[in-house]
């Protein structure tokens, strides 16, 4: 089936649900409307389902091409590259100043979605070179920013994290890659690097002539762990001070992985410094590489949870589709013959999950963005500074709950096709087989509880959470009209549950932490259902206050699924909450040796 | 890393948790004994470690092979096929009178747990010959079983269930294969049969010499819908009135699925009659058809339950000896350099859930079987009346919680290796696509509690589920020895939830139909989850009561995993609860068009 964009949700969520109009009280994003909006999504939306959809299929079965030479991404891939520069994608979130449209991370987020649902594979691209571009101008020095960014702000040349090495995942003070000083074109700050790298995605291809990889690697001599690790631009082909390109830098893909999913993204294992050395410049400061990479990682946390909601929606779409085309056994409704199965309760319960579970976790999201934007770009820096431990707050959420719950969600859409999901031409299996590698990349889930227990709520004693939620609790508590009125209490309820899993959690944190970390995923994904549950619950309300006739049948919508969600998913709170307030000692306390 | 059999648990659930001699107190097995089925189920091992396991990832890799002359199964399965007639495991289960050993289910269950955990694709094809042969055995004429049984008990004839065309699927009713009477050598019983059958497991292959297939058809004439449909045995080859092999019949591969897992298993298209007709023999009286499949099908569910326990426990294998052995991050315990991940508290976690959840699986599904034993075979009709009702409610629960929770527990392995569970040289991304299935053959997750919530809960309007859930809770209110009489707690809390469930899916039930379904699989699952309770905590009282020092080891893990169990696990039925108790009308009042 086809994909389409989901742009009357977007819609609904940026202008209505979030209300984002402050942002045009940001200096930087004075001339932002909701009208810009629409129109910019309405654009990615047609390159999403015109020039993406169509190598989907193909790039997963076909996959990249490795050789000697170099990888060669799918059919199609090049020439979607190609119309994505012309479209002037690559330049949509990047400031200004360096020759971007600057567009508020929100609109970014919206506009990403639609890619991943399209094509995750593709999505990857891109994502990356942002993440580089933005670590790149924040920490870079001018000089090499003037050599590199441009190109990379244009989409010319593409961008890459180089993190992981055989012994070194979640535990980054593993990493062994040498960088060796050398005295070069750019002085002090030219090295050799080697070492090698794994799991690098995009790490290699033939899109575009040149490839600029930010590395982690240990300048001789540096400290032990994870302070003594520094972050170099490595370009696969070397650019003199004139910008041109000049010959193969020291770097190489050994090889590309063969995966469940995300055929078409090649997965590169790269070695660097096979010969003399792969010239690396360094980025900022030496030993605080670390830190810089949290820079990129942190807007490619928010980046992998949309991957999982933005899977679940195509997911969502497949399944529907399939279900109002299928006709197995009869339906309570009566009719001759046999009925479409998504007249059959339960294929509706599943159907509903899907829709209800990726709305929430759209909005969710986009609210998460939003308040990124806020805290970069909000002329009051006491908003600004509200806004960023909000947005803090939130990003492990987004990345671990969005990604998990995509998982869980890709495979309802397999079960909604009965056996026909699990013959690989049906598409509905892919969904699963993508969206799987979300809640691993840009940090586990296990990770992502692991921060958001110790940098976001231990360090400041849960005040941005307990904020958050009387805020939350405010708003819920004020009511609002039938039939939103009990979706509301269901909402206020688990708030209140959240709050009594948060003081819990503090006080198991204020002891041994690994009582508190044995927990911190059920509250993660606690966290994401209950903040889900409001953001659906004020859903509700605004269209049980509207009468736009108009509007009705997607007013109609939102509040079936918000209805779906409040009573199929929140459920769910009330088990985390028992988890995070039992479990600890049983999970913490046991030997491994007894598992 | 290498599968080993859970020797240790899989008897300590036979003959402790469900002490399972009174099995030798039924005429048909009244030479069972402990020591028998612990030397069966060492030999079953040996098959499935040393004959399976070998040939599953390169079963995977490679696939079954396709071609105008048939199927070709992957690299080693006719050797293992071979080695598995001489092991004498096709008799294993049937009855002595048609030439099997005829042990019990309970036993040949916990045998299929290991041969479903090394190789499942592999799995399959016992699993199909063996309702085959059920279906024969009771239903079949004299001649025909005397012509066909004894080479299908013998392993060296296979057989098929063919229920499925693409437009009926679950729904039976809508299967169009026709079949035509002649007069021939089975005078009045044989058929020329026409259509074309989809999804057909093992459905042609080299296994053997001939294949048997039982399929259902419509006999010219008969009335519409499921009443009109008859069983027929359709042979690959064939079979003279001598037993002699004959001429090929008229029926042929046209194709095999391209699928998401068990590509070892082929998964036929089936075309009857493309030329004068495929020959076939009425099994049993026409039109009686369905009724007889659900004795296979019967079998089978139990047999696909045991499938998504069975890779789940492959799964826990391979994420808790990857966790031992890979190096990442400190451990609160202290020491030097990078501790085993299996230290970490999350890990712990999702370690704990596999262990635990696959128990608690393997529990609830011997129990069933131990049911359907004595069912059968008791020598008292008020035991095999009570536990007739016993086992057929269990069965739906058990193929419907053991394969959705199998599918979840197997993604979490996945989940364990960090990215390297997305890598498929791993192995750990093939349990994941292999169990997928399970969840939908033999009747998806839907049907079963379709089953579950109209054969077996309103036909005696609950009198079966409320009987066992009063003996549950009589057993779980006696308490027991620190430290199980907390879990104990636990466990009769969930099954007080689980009776309010019950009575609030009576009431809706008793009213519109849709409600109850619409809440049907919440339902079902909170069964599983609730009666693997009980199980776990009926074991946690076992070991506590226990101080045999040479068993320690196993008794301390066990009560570690029964505390997981009902700490981490059961606290859905909180969930569950609530789902069941205010769902329905949100899914089933919604306006399908609104999805």
């Amino acid at each position: 089936m086809m994909y389409r964009a989901p742009l009357r949700d977007l819609s609904f969520v940026l202008h209505r649900l979030l209300e984002e109009q402050p942002l045009a009280q940001c200096p930087a994003h004075a001339e932002y409307s909701a009208e810009l909006a629409d129109s910019v999504l309405s654009e990615s939306a047609r390159f999403a389902e015109g020039v993406l959809e169509p190598i989907n299929r193909s790039g997963d079965a076909e996959g990249a091409h490795w050789s000697e030479q170099g990888v060669r991404a799918a059919r199609g891939f090049r020439e979607a590259y190609r119309q994505f520069i012309e479209g002037g994608w690559p330049q949509l979130r990047a400031p200004a100043k360096i020759g971007g449209q600057g567009m508020p991370l929100i609109l970014a987020t919206a506009v990403q979605e639609t890619w991943a649902s399209a094509n995750l594979a593709f999505k990857l691209c891109p994502m990356l070179t942002y993440g580089a571009i933005h670590a790149l101008e924040i920490t870079g020095a001018p000089d090499l920013k003037a050599r590199f960014l441009p190109k990379m702000v244009s989409g010319e040349w593409t961008g890459t994290m180089v993190l992981t090495e055989p012994q070194a995942g979640s535990d980054l003070a593993l990493i062994r890659t040498r960088a060796v000083p050398q005295g070069g074109d750019l002085a002090a700050d030219e090295f050799r690097l080697f070492g090698q790298k794994i799991f690098i995605t995009w790490g290699e291809h033939d899109l575009t002539e040149n490839i600029i990889h930010l590395v982690l690697a240990r300048i001789d001599g540096a400290p032990e762990g994870v302070r003594g690790i520094s972050l170099f631009l490595v370009p696969k082909v070397l650019v003199g001070s004139d910008g041109r390109l000049g010959a193969r830098n020291d770097v190489r893909c050994v090889s590309i992985e063969h995966k469940l999913g995300i055929h078409a993204s090649p997965t590169c294992v790269m070695a660097f410094g096979e010969r003399e050395g792969a010239t690396g410049y360094l980025v900022g400061e030496a030993n605080r590489g670390l830190e810089y990479m949290f820079i990129m990682m942190n807007a490619a946390r928010l980046a992998v949870g949309l991957q999982g909601y933005a899977v679940a929606e195509r997911a969502f779409q497949q399944a529907a589709e399939y279900a109002r085309g299928r006709l197995q056994g009869r339906s309570s409704a009566g009719g001759k013959g046999a009925a479409p199965i998504i007249q059959h309760p339960d294929v509706k319960r599943m159907l509903l999950e899907m829709k209800a579970g990726t709305e929430a976790m759209r909005a969710l999201t986009l609210y998460a963005a939003w308040q990124l934007d806020l805290a970069e770009s909000h002329s009051d820096p006491a908003v600004r500074a509200r806004s960023q431990a909000l947005g803090d707050l939130l990003i492990p959420i987004v990345k671990g709950w969005c990604t998990e719950f995509g998982v869980e969600l890709a495979s309802t859409g397999i079960q909604v096709h009965g056996g026909t999901g699990f013959i690989e031409e049906t598409g509905a299996a892919q969904w699963l087989r993508d969206v799987r590698i979300t809640a691993i990349y840009e940090g586990t889930t296990g990770i992502q509880a692991n921060d958001l227990l110790g940098r976001k709520l231990l360090r400041d004693q849960g005040a941005a959470m307990m904020g958050l939620l009387s805020q939350i609790e405010q708003e819920l508590a004020a009511g609002g009209p039938e039939p939103a009125r009990s979706l509301l209490k269901e909402a206020h309820a688990a708030v209140g549950l959240l709050r009594e899993a948060t003081a819990k959690l503090l006080a198991l944190g204020a002891g041994e932490a690994d009582r508190a970390l044995a927990v911190a995923v059920p509250y993660l994904m606690m966290c994401g259902f209950v903040l889900g549950g409001w953001l659906m619950a004020r859903a509700a309300k605004l269209v049980s206050a509207d009468a736009a006739p108009a509007a009705q049948q997607f007013e109609a919508a939102k509040l079936a699924s918000a209805r779906a969600y409040l009573l199929q998913l929140l459920p769910r709170a009330l088990a985390y909450a028992r988890i995070v307030a039992g479990a600890a000692d049983g999970i913490a306390g046991v030997d491994a040796t007894l598992i």
